[in-house]
């Protein structure tokens, strides 16, 4: 099988890397940075380096392209103007644009592998990437069955999870459960910043919640830019739909109806569990909260027991008291009997624990 | 000196704790939970049970009234009337209430030690907990100078760092740094579990951000009801205008003008960088994403590695790819020299490692 990746980074590369381990795949590169197009050859993610993309196209059964979103588009008409019977497919997080101005060619698939967002360029590229990461195709009524079937097939064998949705329905998902939540991080720093302006003096201790939740804040501009202008739309409207629910809950709030508002600050805890349970296996996730001095060294210890229990810590967050010389650690863990075990584990240290009962 | 402590949970018990062991007080506590009462003398957060609010702030000079938000201005007022010269404080985190009833009592001084929030219980109590932590006092104009001398020099040798503040600027300072990100995680979640019921399908992965964003999503019930109904109005106003910026936000993204909205995206990189900054001593903050395979005892290899190198974590975010065998993690070191030596040391592990530029 002949493959094409165009734009070596990070996903490129890691397709590079898995075509030619799992699809016995040979494949060929290009990328308009020369340097990177070297990198990808050294690393054995591509097989050869083209000059041009139609050089990098032409033959191939597959061409991925895995440029920048803005230049999708261009890329992929590219693409299928070099190749005659090639699928062409994309890798951009956000599928509008590109279903705008291709969802016409029976040819052309849109793509977007849930992967590798925690890090970046070919150095980082694996052949693992997609192992068991959802991989969102979003084929159009004009998409050809042999098309859309050979793609599927070769990120299946990549390791991935394929699964279709139409390229809006995809759009409107990112925006919720991902683009949204950097919005919100972005609003409530410049929210908060605002106090350290009115006040005479620098803002105080901000605490574990507001660092949790600005975490995303700003995070690899580079890349979101990009994806807050191409979903514009849809990340607007649940933009929107957020600061309408927000006025709602002032409301709730200025009502001062004490059971209402406990019953709906109950209800955030059974949906966040229902949600995140989704994605895990080893059943409910549990919180251990443990007390414990903060000083080098004492978050290795407890890991290394559990790690010894053979508990895997799904989640973690540590929260330094104001001193810097004590604090707790949450600590979560799939699964009832898990939970016990590592309970036991870190109370056998001799620190504080205790369930956290939400 | 004499000190009542009413309320025997985690804050009342540190506070008899500190000041058996600081202050070298004699400490009674009352508490209407009389096998709470029990485990408080057993522990030594107290010196002597009292069988009523009067019995034990009689010939105190400081009593603390550290019961439930909304039972303290109730309980201020019965340890003002038991009294005659004794100081009376609370420890509430919201501070509207309890000043609407007793602002004009010479005597009341309202306060907030800002610790503990990640564990509860008499049993978590120790005499440490305040040690570095902030402790807002919210004196007014009535307020005896003697009388907030004694308290505020009790807590700063209890270990606490006293800072006085109007009580209204209190609360819409907590409104904005504490209570409003619990807001928007409850309204998040919400947001997202619409999807859930909108598709036919389960809603897939969440996502790290997301996971980020809603973490204390219906945290401490016992607790956040107070809270929200008790500082209704200055969370109401935050909730407002976060409202308003996020309508804002939207129509900045509609415009889809891609240079002012990465202007607008690394804006909020800068401000979380600051805000976090203000509570660091050792250097701004550096973020090291690590690539790692998602098993127990990966975290503990690193972890004990940069212990033993004396590189203190002051944050950690756990990233595990949708397979759960591989994934990344980040580490937020203080300062500039400890990040270098952390990013070498994890290299010598054999793991992927790179420094995120924000």
């Amino acid at each position: 099988m002949k493959i094409a990746v165009l734009g070596v980074g990070l996903i490129g590369g890691s397709i590079g890397l898995a075509a030619r381990s799992r699809l016995d795949a040979e494949v060929s590169g290009f990328d308009p940075d020369e340097g990177l197009l070297e990198q990808a050859v050294e690393r054995g993610a591509i097989d050869r380096a083209a000059g041009s993309v139609s050089e990098a196209a032409t033959g191939a059964e597959i061409v991925f392209c895995a440029a920048p979103v803005a230049a999708l588009p261009g890329l992929a008409t590219e693409a299928l103007e070099a190749t005659e019977d090639a699928a062409v497919t994309d890798v951009g997080s956000v599928k509008r644009e590109v279903l705008e101005r291709l969802g016409e060619e029976p040819r052309f698939i849109g793509g977007h592998p849930v992967a590798g967002a925690e890090t970046s360029g070919v150095e980082n590229a694996r052949a693992e990437l997609f192992e068991g990461a959802r991989w969102y195709l979003t084929p159009t009524p004009r998409t050809e069955g042999v098309i859309y079937d050979r793609v599927q097939r070769a990120i299946a064998e990549m390791g991935a999870r394929p699964q279709a949705m139409d390229a809006s329905d995809h759009d409107r998902l990112m925006a919720k459960v991902s683009h949204l939540p950097h919005v919100l991080a972005n609003v409530l720093v410049a929210q908060a910043e605002d106090a350290m302006d009115e006040d005479s003096e620098r803002l105080p201790e901000v605490g574990p919640s507001f660092r949790d939740a600005t975490r995303v804040a700003g995070a690899n501009p580079a890349i979101w830019g990009d994806i807050f202008t191409g979903n514009r739309d849809a990340v607007a409207a649940e933009v929107d739909a957020v600061a309408e629910r927000l006025r709602a809950t002032a409301e709730l709030l200025r009502g001062g109806n004490h059971d209402r508002v406990a019953a709906w600050h109950k209800e955030a805890a059974e949906r966040r569990r229902k949600l995140l349970e989704a994605e895990l296996t080893g059943g409910p996730l549990q919180e251990l909260r443990v007390i414990v001095p903060n000083e080098p060294g004492i978050v290795a210890e407890i890991a290394l027991e559990l790690g010894r229990g053979a508990v895997n810590i799904e989640d973690m967050a540590l929260y330094p008291a104001a001193d810097m010389r004590s604090g707790a650690i949450s600590l979560y863990i799939a699964g009832e009997e898990e939970a016990a075990r590592a309970e036991a584990l870190v109370r056998e240290l001799g620190h504080d624990v205790s369930r956290v009962d939400r």
